[in-house]
């Protein structure tokens, strides 16, 4: 248990749970759901058990997740009626008996987080252990990573086709991730992005995928990634219907620049984090495109859409072989044009390789 | 606040928070998604202040939504390399100087539940003061609960039209997700769930939509909902392909009348939660399908698709009129057919009325 650091370890169904245990997620529902006991739900381990605790409303998911993995040693099934907290000191006591420092989710809920204080555990966060292993990536993660950046590129081509004057951002939006289940994919990632962009746009804040119809004249960038084998891809490129303006060329040409620049640059052991968002940010700058670029320039990728290291400002770690990252810059005027382009990349001794394999250029559609 | 059991309210942005305020919410994404001081996001709320606190990357959303609330006093932004528990702490400060007890979303973040504790706050869970207020729905939450309970009618109705031969369940999900968008739903309030059943089925624990393709001899059972003017629908209902034989018939007509029992004993001040529960229960046991019916009858739904009360075992609240559930009995053979109905439900003195009017007669598909 890290070295001592702490005697258990309380992870919830999810990304962390599937990293270490392959036990895998569902995809999540949009609003809130429950069912009785549901806060103690997921995988309590010490040093030589792992317990898995389930609602018994939905407990068939777990016991059929349990199956073929001797590392799950039981499966404790939780009855309406029974005491939740009870449940959660017993189980904490079979899997580390006399535990005191417990490393728990950082999305753990409160009630978990306060019964284990009021039980006298102190508390330390999960990421903390998980995250530095999570970085960097073995062999077979990298395999992972690179079927689902192939479903990704499969996806785009598949989604050039529809592009005509008169399909909405909804449409496009619905043909990505029907594509992507075509595919094999599990789910999206993130939320499917499409916007249409054009020197008069003006939305920024939409709750829903909008009614919003392709016209020529219209740059369409794309922000788009699923969950494939419990790995996320994440894809960005820049499509235009009809004739480019030689503004819009220029723009996508100055994003791409940047993009190849700061993969150049992120060689392992040679640059950190933020210097790469810095590499990218410098070509923009001198582009003149510097104020358009208002996120950071990446993150890191693997079974979550997000996680760290994050290539920003501030970010000081220095990027090692086998890192993952999101390289993803963007310009957008404001009301006015947009172009993006975003690949997954790893990197190497001789910079970040992608593993996507899509054109950059703009896709120009009749 | 609460007749001073709290000092000041935080809450995520999510359900409470549209609850209480209006302010919107963005689809959450599949995967976990992260941006610089993101622990600290949300409403911080006092006696006469409410300040919002967004991270800078994605701060556009929230200053949108402040616009024309006057009740928000302030967005504040944090920007990358402030300390996030230091601007948590001033921000409560402000909103409610001298606080001690400050009640929290109950799936707030282990950071800020921590970072709570460190600074000497006790904490409540804010289930405890919002989930009595959310239960009983007002008129205009009513209305907006028909609205959004219509637009699941009228899927409903487009769905069964794509019903074929050689069509997959995955390919029916995603036009159930297209369709909500058409009727300017704003997304799925939960994973839209297709199952296609018969004799010999034997599929319970997947993580996507599947490739099965309805045959003559299908029961297609329907499980979906949407988020439609922030409020969420709910329905369930059972087709079938070809001729339906005597058992599935059979099966359908003891769930519906098990589901008109339960909504005529569901009349206000007359019955608890666990009550209507055991009344469904009855005429399914009385049926000889009780064995089949294993969750529970029903959930409270509003701004999210499970809340409380829950009709089940060890649920005693006594329903009150404008009380919104769900009803649905199920029975699933296993490994044979299931059959389901579900219509989401306001409470009156004279029983329970449902907002959904799609017939519950199995939908025979030639």
């Amino acid at each position: 248990m890290a070295g001592g650091a702490v005697d258990a370890l309380y992870l919830r169904p999810g990304a962390n749970l599937t990293y270490l245990t392959g036990i895998r997620r569902q995809r999540p529902h949009a609003t809130d759901t429950n069912a009785y006991a549901d806060w103690i739900e997921g995988a309590y381990i010490g040093p030589e058990r792992l317990v898995l605790v389930a609602p018994r409303m939905g407990s068939e998911f777990f016991l059929h997740q349990a199956r073929g993995k001797p590392w799950v040693s039981d499966v404790r099934v939780v009855l309406e009626g029974e005491d939740p907290a009870r449940v959660m000191r017993e189980v904490l006591h079979r899997i580390a008996p006399g535990a005191r420092r417990v490393a728990v989710d950082d999305r753990a809920w409160v009630p978990m987080v306060e019964a284990l204080h009021a039980a006298g555990f102190q508390l330390v966060l999960a990421s903390g252990l998980i995250d530095p292993l999570r970085m960097i990536k073995t062999a077979d993660e990298l395999e992972r990573m690179r079927r689902t950046a192939a479903v990704a590129d499969a996806v785009y081509a598949a989604v050039l086709k529809v592009l005509r004057e008169g399909v909405r951002e909804l449409d496009v939006a619905h043909e990505i991730d029907y594509q992507f289940a075509q595919h094999g994919a599990d789910y999206p990632a993130f939320v499917t992005g499409v916007r249409f962009t054009r020197p008069d746009s003006d939305r920024l804040h939409t709750i829903r995928h909008s009614q919003r119809r392709l016209a020529p004249g219209d740059a369409i960038t794309f922000d788009f990634g699923c969950v494939y084998e419990e790995y996320c891809s994440d894809f960005g490129r820049t499509a235009f219907l009809g004739s480019p303006p030689a503004e819009v060329a220029a723009m996508l040409e100055a994003v791409v620049e940047a993009q190849r620049a700061a993969m150049a640059a992120m060689r392992a052991g040679q640059i950190t984090a933020e210097e790469a968002d810095r590499t990218a940010r410098d070509v923009l700058d001198e582009a003149g495109y510097g104020d358009y670029f208002t996120h950071r320039l990446g993150h890191g990728i693997g079974v979550t859409v997000h996680e760290p290291p994050y290539l920003e400002t501030g970010d000081r770690t220095v990027l090692q072989e086998g890192m993952t990252f999101t390289v993803e810059p963007s310009s957008r005027v404001p009301n006015g044009y947009a172009c993006r382009v975003e690949d997954v990349v790893v990197v190497t001794p001789g910079g970040a390789v992608p593993l996507t394999q899509a054109p950059r250029t703009l896709a120009v559609i009749e």
